[in-house]
């Protein structure tokens, strides 16, 4: 690993040494035991040493700062130890020189450093969570003398330690929140650059291209696999070699993380052509109308699932408008008729995950006491909570015509009498239609974090 | 997986499904048991369902073709059973509609196609090597009911297997160098982009987005972690944020990898500000003669080893006529004088992987018998065979100021009086250049598969 030590510094800013010396105190606040947190190891592509980038474990990245290798913290009443090894002269050859332990150490203000193997002796006593990788998580399990469930299933201190992280993690400090306006800025950059690159662009392949590229000029790595689509029907779609077509819509969901690990994470949908169909600007109204809606609502003690109803709502009121659905839009979505079109839920928790804390299950989305429903326009919904300031949530509603729903013997008959099929098939000419942006909850409403962004 | 089935066909080469049928009829003629060969699955990058992108098994990919996850094959005596399961309707809901199993069996010529479950009594004495991601590992070991070790230390029919597979893998047939030909092509695009972005750059980073980006713009991805840098003389340098500046020399080790998997490698170093100084186009002349002579000798029957000896003496003799080394070029080969500017190998076999089965240790680099020298000049070299037709090998030497290397006090002494210091010192704009190319041994010479690149 090595360090970029030549990073300006920005004046009005805590240093990365003071702002995780307070999240670690914030820590000591809610736990009396130790904590170890590894940051886990590259993982193996076809042969041992062509390997995956490395990104470090989101928890070690919170508390360490830095995306160190083969490194681990222990953490206790508000001290921070370090555990590395330093480069060794046959990696120097291959890797370069790096920062040393002691240089890292006083970067993120450690107050003992020490090699990696001197940390066995320290785990006793102490709470952690499975990192991502097998090797790690072995060296965790050998030397924790325990077999570690994986974070969603912890147990005894390590249950604590979850709800006491997802805690933490919930609302995002001054330098989280700088880090995440960089990976918005970028973003909303990188969408800019789609958007222009479609014009002269033949496949889904080169507009992904323009807009990754922006990522990675900005020294940045996607927060996710992106989506650059003429199949946005296909919610998780990662393949990218579909011709454009001039009537085509093209959903475009990719989101930057900066170096230490935030991300952003936007989607839109333009026309291939440069100009909507009238059916496909219809059906992009009534998504934006629910964006803008929801993001509207966005503000200390609103509930986040009163939103994702909103948004079905919203929809369910704009397929009736266009003689798609017929009835009320209440009752529409008390009857989950909403969901033919739009099945997921209208966002989630955005951080050092895209999905924030999504290894913890849904103990950081759902509110203590609350499960996830098994309604079909409710299941899908990442989070559930009051909404509070410093949270940083998306809002994504979205229309699809998804075949594996809409051809569903079982779903037709069910909503036989609700949704005017002849009137449907008039909208072909959408597959998928998805806008997002991040929204942080403020102290008196909200802030859209990827507001730059210009809607085609 | 969903399988892009409307790829044009080309129609003077043979099907998919005939490469690999003839792939395991000489399997078959050199091993007499079953072989299960699994593809692997996806590794979670940070939390489980955001991961990295699936690269499967290149051994899998060898014979199976296509990148399918989390499917096995079985062959014996010149049979292909295909092992995968069909996509679910919630999997249809995320991922798409995918290619069935029996689809798929056609495609690649499947004798048998069964559900992934029904693998398990089918294991009983069949050899397999193992894959990287440790999910799959586990399963191989559970259903095979024996510990795994890793393919490089292979054992029992296992071992067999892995020297089978060498055996076929290290020449290439026509479907292999139709892939190869294509991200040799793209490569090369890659590398084009990389020159003209220079002039606008202010980052290393810029340069590796726009050189990346022609490879993702072509649907291919890297088939290694990119080397775009100010400092070459990190050997495997993948950092990329600094500054580019007028004087510099910008290395770029960059190669694409088809969809299935097979990959190219080329390096280029140019000058920033499009001008090379005195010094710099005095060394790089030294790198480009070694370049140009070591490709010259590429023919069957020429020890690999010999090319690697004729790259060091090349530059040892460059190093004498700019006053760097004092001596006879091959005297100060012998005393590894060289190595202390070009440390490593002059290449390696090229074929699915970008080390070609770098996962079998040196059981596919070195000849039976041969081992690894422990010279400074020669221990790191990856490949030592006779040439033959069909092999396809990296020619890359370089030059390189290594602080590591030159800054050692034995080394210093032990060349006392074979380095000129001081003429050195005025090189020292060069930290790092390196040429390289991707070369097939024909029958009667060689062809340089990224020949079209432009040298600077």
């Amino acid at each position: 690993m090595q360090i970029q030590s030549d990073k300006p510094k920005v004046g009005d800013r805590p240093s990365l040494a003071d702002s995780l010396r307070q999240r670690r105190q914030r820590l000591a606040a809610l736990v009396g035991f130790p904590v170890v947190l590894w940051s886990g190891r590259s993982s193996s592509r076809n042969f041992p040493a062509n390997v995956f980038p490395f990104r470090a474990s989101s928890h070690f990245l919170y508390f360490a700062g830095l995306p160190l290798e083969n490194a681990a913290i222990r953490l206790e009443g508000g001290r921070l130890e370090l555990f590395m090894d330093d480069g060794t002269p046959e990696s120097a050859l291959w890797h370069g020189e790096t920062a040393s332990r002691s240089e890292i150490a006083e970067q993120i203000g450690a107050d003992a450093a020490y090699p990696l193997a001197m940390l066995k002796p320290r785990t006793e006593e102490a709470a952690t969570i499975a990192v991502q990788d097998a090797a790690t998580r072995l060296q965790q399990s050998h030397w924790l003398d325990r077999m570690l469930s994986p974070a969603n299933q912890s147990q005894g201190i390590d249950l604590k330690l979850v709800k006491a992280i997802a805690t933490l993690r919930l609302t995002h400090d001054e330098a989280a929140l700088a880090e995440m306006r960089q990976s918005a800025a970028v973003t909303v950059q990188a969408h800019q650059a789609g958007m222009a690159a479609i014009a002269n662009a033949a496949t889904e392949a080169e507009v992904r291209a323009a807009m990754e590229g922006v990522i990675m000029a900005n020294g940045m790595t996607c927060a996710y696999a992106s989506i650059v689509t003429v199949q946005g029907e296909v919610l998780h779609n990662n393949h990218y070699h579909h011709a454009l077509k001039p009537g085509d819509l093209l959903l475009a969901d990719v989101g930057a993380e900066t170096a230490s690990g935030w991300a952003a994470d936007v989607t839109r949908t333009w026309p291939v052509s440069g100009k909507f169909s009238q059916t496909q600007r219809d059906l992009y109204d009534v998504v934006l109308a629910a964006h803008d809606a929801c993001i509207e609502q966005v503000r200390p003690g609103v509930e986040y699932r009163e939103i994702h109803l909103l948004a079905a709502k919203v929809i369910a009121a704009g397929l009736v408008d266009l003689g798609i659905l017929r009835g009320q839009a209440e009752d529409l979505v008390d009857m989950d008729a909403h969901a033919l079109f739009f099945p997921h839920g209208v966002g989630h928790l955005l951080g050092l995950d895209v999905h924030d804390m999504e290894d913890f299950g849904d103990l950081a989305g759902y509110e203590a006491g609350r499960v996830r429903s098994d309604r079909f326009g409710l299941g899908y919904l990442r989070l559930d909570r009051p909404l509070r300031p410093g949270m940083a949530v998306t809002i994504e509603p979205g229309f699809y015509q998804v075949p594996a729903i809409l051809n569903d013997p079982e779903r037709r008959e069910k909503y036989r009498q609700v949704v005017n099929w002849e009137r449907l098939a008039e909208f072909a000419d959408v597959r998928g239609i998805r806008i997002e942006d991040d929204v942080l909850v403020t102290e008196t409403g909200h802030e859209v974090l990827t507001a730059a962004s210009q809607l085609p």
